[in-house]
């Protein structure tokens, strides 16, 4: 039986600013990552998504990013490994007590933006983060991108690694994303979006840019809810997806 | 057998800068409150004073405060009892982290600045930020002023509550603190300040600025090391409360 | 001649969130109440901001907030009168710089939220906020609640003070603002709030709660925004006062 | 006849944290570089900082840096020239807020930490740095690593360029600095570094790590006041200088 986990990130509004559709997208995930209140989010925001995600009987996982809420965690910044660690345990910290309190548990934890991005390619700082994760608690999944750094690092430090694909994105041929800057990295075309998204589930493997047939694992896809278009590709990926036998379940299920 | 716990505000760096000597003062108390990164402290000297803290085995607690870095938490601000809720619950969570990650138990929380000195007269608050912690964890001790409603609102909520007393302070007729404002509010005399803490912790009475022997619970004596006179005061007050044959003891001890 | 100023809050977008119809409201204001990176707003949205009142027209005013961008500004802080006078110097130069740069000039000031509020009663607060304005340019007009704190200081400082009032809010009978949260506080019928407001313009007077005809000074309207719907009824406010042979006309006109 | 100035970071306290030893180093500096929020400093230090600068009659820069307080501006961010062109104008126009209420005038800018070094070697980035400062003020002078980009960047856009030198560091032959992780890259040698110093006001020449004598201009030395070491060196620069017929002057004289 094939299953696959769709993931959105949630809770990004801010005091007195909203952003995201975060009840309609809840309808259609399985597992939501929820913003700790530094890139985006705060305590009011953090309370409020575990006790959606509760209702809707979505998994939830930390999604910790840079102290740069004016950039939304996108931008660069030039941490040492030491300071990723205890970030990291910081913002898991913090989320930690939220689903404690309500008595939900931590799937997973997911790095955000520039972080994530960092991470795929920087062992030493894809390792600070999965230290601090184990450290704090060794049953957290770490969620990364596929066949980077994160994956290798989490499995590494003892963490059950889930490896994150993206519906809309063209890989290169060792299994990497192609750059947003470069031509042909975005997939235009829903139907073909979701034709490569469920290969990539049932078969592991995907269509790279330059045309080679490469091994992809999936565990997870990213899905967003920010926009009414946006929800529209995650109910067709849903029911192709399922159509195609695939049950959407969480990571843990 | 009488006992009495010493605590002390630590981890209040942040960034590039120094506060306080929490290697000296971590001699003498046993329970350190550690600043969660709002007022005070950051993710990179959090997880150090836990280390610290840990050394010297010394029991810890969560020393929130509000969202005023600048202001260093000691200007009211007009919160909600609901925000005051999830405020808590996130610095909470926050130390739970560094604590988990080290093996480290939280002991008890302590409100830092105006936060406690609002929770003392005002129920609603107080009682926000007794059951934020109740719902994180149940069994960890909230310590405030004694006689004030922080204690009361501890124990209606079902947590174990520790009071507060202040060597250098005097008290009303009524138990409370009198104003800073007002004179006579602190003692400026050592020894008789020592004298009035040993009989505080003795005998449970202490004379109050108008004259009057008043009952008050002293579970834990709140000390300062920021500077090295307050440190001697801090052995002074160690050594008569010991020669007196009062054990200083961690609150769960 | 009979004229009177227009004035809205604008700017309040931060990072990647947006906030209000900043373009739509530019069309039917005088003056812009630019927020300064504290409460709200952000260097890139004070740049943008900026640009957009100039290319409009529009006067611009600082609207200097708390440092409390969780709570939009709108929390009490007690901050003391030296605080408030370095805050203010503070946000007001930051736009300065962005005015000077584009060749705009700062017309007013106004005070955010529970600054407003505060300085509207507090004496204090109120001359230390004028006080930061005067020395920093003596030609900004100060606007502020009419018949509040913030008129009289400014008067007193010697700056040109505007007085504001609010066209869907009842007043008592010293002319001071009905709290929001008494009944009657808010004016829901649109017609009569336009009449009110029409006669505050022309005639200098409005009816209290109670029922008094009482005296009051309208240099600007505050009208919003944020919705489709505000942004019809400063449709109808402004197309009422132009019936009536009043010129919408910002404060230096 | 020959001159220098002596340019240090001041004002680099926040809330309730000193740092520095301001009043000891101003009687030695001819320019004080001013924290302007960001990275360091805040509105009740930047008005101290003002006050002290004019008592002591020396003249005045903005510093500004990343929007970083956990990391005080030294770790590289990736803005881009548009944010760096906002963010230059809300500090300097910060600034300018303090000293044009305090009768002082902005002599110069010079960029803090991270952003000095990137912007250093970054045309785009220097060029959007300078851009800012001549939109607010044409007259502000740019301080900038010597023979960086900062220099042409600040030429190219019409604004005066102060070269600046560093005493206790070593160069490459194409005037660029050693980097602080190669061998040599710090002088040790007191003696040594101040005659160098001298060399370079004097003769406009310093020998390169290599052992080349390449030119180099240097209207400026950057020094510190960080502790009782870091001033004795001043105080020993400085000597050195006067006794070599060199004034110690601010840009402007």
């Amino acid at each position: 039986m094939c299953q696959v986990d769709l993931n959105s990130d949630l809770g990004e509004g801010f005091g007195n600013y909203t952003l995201g559709m975060d009840e309609e997208i809840l309808k259609y995930v399985s597992s939501a990552n929820v913003a700790c209140g530094w890139h985006a989010g705060d305590p009011m925001v953090m309370e409020k998504t575990v006790a959606l995600a509760k209702r809707f009987g979505t998994a939830i996982g930390a999604h910790p990013g840079f102290p740069d809420r004016e950039g939304f965690g996108r931008r660069n910044m030039a941490i040492s490994p030491e300071e990723a660690k205890v970030y990291m345990k910081y913002q898991l910290g913090a989320l930690l007590a939220f689903a404690q309190s309500q008595g939900m548990r931590i799937q997973h934890v997911k790095p955000h933006g520039a972080l994530y991005n960092m991470a795929a390619v920087d062992e030493k700082l894809a390792a600070a983060l999965c230290e601090a994760v184990y450290d704090v608690d060794p049953n957290i999944i770490f969620m990364g991108l596929a066949g980077s750094k994160m994956i290798s690092a989490a499995e590494k430090t003892g963490l059950r690694a889930a490896s994150e694909v993206f519906a809309d994105r063209a890989y290169q041929d060792d299994g990497t994303l192609v750059s947003r800057r470069l031509p042909g990295s975005v997939i235009q075309d829903q139907e073909l979006a979701i034709r490569r998204t469920v290969r990539m589930v049932k078969e592991g493997r995907v269509t790279s840019l330059q045309g080679k047939d490469i091994p992809i694992r999936a565990d997870s896809i990213c899905v967003h809810g920010d926009n009414p278009k946006a929800l529209e590709f995650v109910k067709a990926i849903r029911e192709a997806l399922m159509a195609e036998g695939v049950e959407i379940q969480s990571l843990r299920a």
